[in-house]
């Protein structure tokens, strides 16, 4: 079965490890979000591929859950105490010997998708990874104060601290989709959108010229992020209502609608399942918090059951 | 007393390190060879302009007179073992930190000038650090055995062992000099030739555009890099030959024919000093094997006490 899995950083990363272990990688294409990537002391630095790189090739740190184990950071420190540089944005020594890979191969020549392949093909990942567009496509944040930050110089510069006026995703708008994502997509016998953010992760990827297009016409399943009405981690607490959207399991599918198929959400959100039924999506629910590699493939087992239900309807 | 001191490497920096005590830093310019120069990972590496600042600054390993102090190799390290990155250039951690800011600064639009003088600035050196030339200007050498490699891919990747053909100075011969050389260079009332290799350290300034011919306008004073017959170090050995050039005090000082006008040559060497006053080059005889802080400060007094001579000459 061809699977296609849209892709934010930690949640995303963490899913996918349960799934590769229930279905067969090599037939399965996860596209990532670059919305998050920044340029920064000239190394190219895409955060979410990276996290799904370290972390199905056994590199991650998995307190964090993203960045590299056993990291040092001999560079960061000379770049911030000899050289002025601000340090703002966390660079591990092992951390950069990934980048210079990714920003050598950029400025030979190579995109970004062949040098996401060289860094998935070093990890040993077995599935493709692809990013979702090799263009520059930087989220941007337009604060309540009035100015626009890159996401990144918003979510760990100033600690997603700013009030979100609003999301800015026209760079990937702009953007053409990586060579191969459209096929993959029309070619998949199911999508699956992580349990990543709504707006910042997955948004990016929906916005890619003809992503969204050609998710109607596949079976779509998502993984909710938001459990007990709130988010694991990261800030969509903060980013959803900056796009008029309810923090809420029944929320998020809302956001995906006209495209999504199947939903499942947590058992402390089974509340909302009538409400997100009605609204002709079919709802799994189980534990969606992945505490143990257990719980993460069961998981995984549940979208993948929820998926056979939905091409039995014949979706 | 301006001053403008043509520069390679570890020799250099040894001999600068003297001269900044016996002379006033402000009123000095130092030329850097950048025919080492080479791109890797994506970086961009000037190892005599290093060698000079780290040195000038405190911050040079002392034992091998060039790379950082108390270096990590945390990158380099990854870049092997997960990436498959040849590791035939030692980077380490701290000296990848300049090469970063270098890089970054080249990426963003400056000039390889404006990078050495943040960097002269960032370590303190009180004097002007100038590369040759903002162009890319690799010296080759064609090997005996008919191959042509960067300068570094022999030196350094084949240990200078492949029998030297030719030294290419050819990409230095097209190149124009950095902003400020020439100026430089013209308003020095002497300019000092380092006792760095004639081949490949001084040699490729000496090709860059309009060097050799300004010149011969100003008193110029060498320290020898022979001593008794033999390189101090590195590879002069292999590659004098190469350009017809006999290993000796006196064989250099014709090198330099047509522009030097005096020579510092070793105790050891006294026995040439004839023949290169024959040739119309004033010779200073002293120690020049700069094995402590006190012997390199002599040497350079001895250098300064030579020009001081030339130009009661009138020259």
């Amino acid at each position: 079965m061809l699977l296609v899995a849209l892709a934010g950083g930690i949640g995303a990363a963490r899913f996918l490890s349960g799934l590769v272990r229930v279905t067969e990688p090599t037939q399965l294409t996860v596209v990532g979000n670059t919305g998050d990537d920044l340029v920064l002391n000239g190394l190219h630095i895409s955060p979410d591929l990276d996290t799904v790189a370290y972390t199905l090739g056994g590199g991650v740190h998995a307190g964090q859950g993203w960045g590299r184990a056993e990291e040092t950071f001999a560079v960061a420190s000379e770049l911030r105490e000899r050289y002025g540089r601000s340090d703002w944005f966390a660079l591990g020594d092992r951390d950069i010997a990934t980048h210079l890979v990714r920003s050598s191969m950029l400025a030979e020549g190579h995109s970004l998708s062949s040098a996401t392949a060289e860094i998935a093909r070093r990890w040993h990942l077995g599935f493709a990874l692809v990013p979702m567009t090799d263009e520059a496509a930087p989220t941007r944040i337009r604060t309540a104060d009035g100015r626009t930050l890159h996401f990144q110089e918003w979510w760990v510069g100033e600690r997603a601290e700013p009030a979100v006026e609003q999301v800015d995703l026209s760079a990937a708008r702009a953007a053409s989709p990586a060579p191969g994502v459209i096929d993959a997509l029309a070619a998949a016998d199911a999508v699956i959108l992580c349990p990543s953010n709504p707006v910042v992760s997955i948004g990016p990827i929906l916005e890619v010229e003809g992503i969204r297009a050609v998710l109607s016409g596949v079976p779509v399943v998502g993984v909710s992020p938001i459990v007990g009405g709130q988010v694991v981690r990261g800030m969509a607490d903060r980013l959803l209502p900056g796009v008029g959207v309810e923090v809420s399991a029944a929320g998020v599918a809302r956001l995906y609608s006209g495209f999504l198929d199947g939903w499942v959400i947590d058992s402390q959100d089974a509340g909302h399942a009538e409400a997100i039924v009605a609204e002709g999506v079919r709802v799994a629910v189980t534990d969606t918090i992945m505490r143990t590699p257990e719980v993460t493939e069961a998981l995984a087992r549940t979208v993948l059951d929820l998926v056979a239900k939905l091409r039995g309807d014949g979706r």
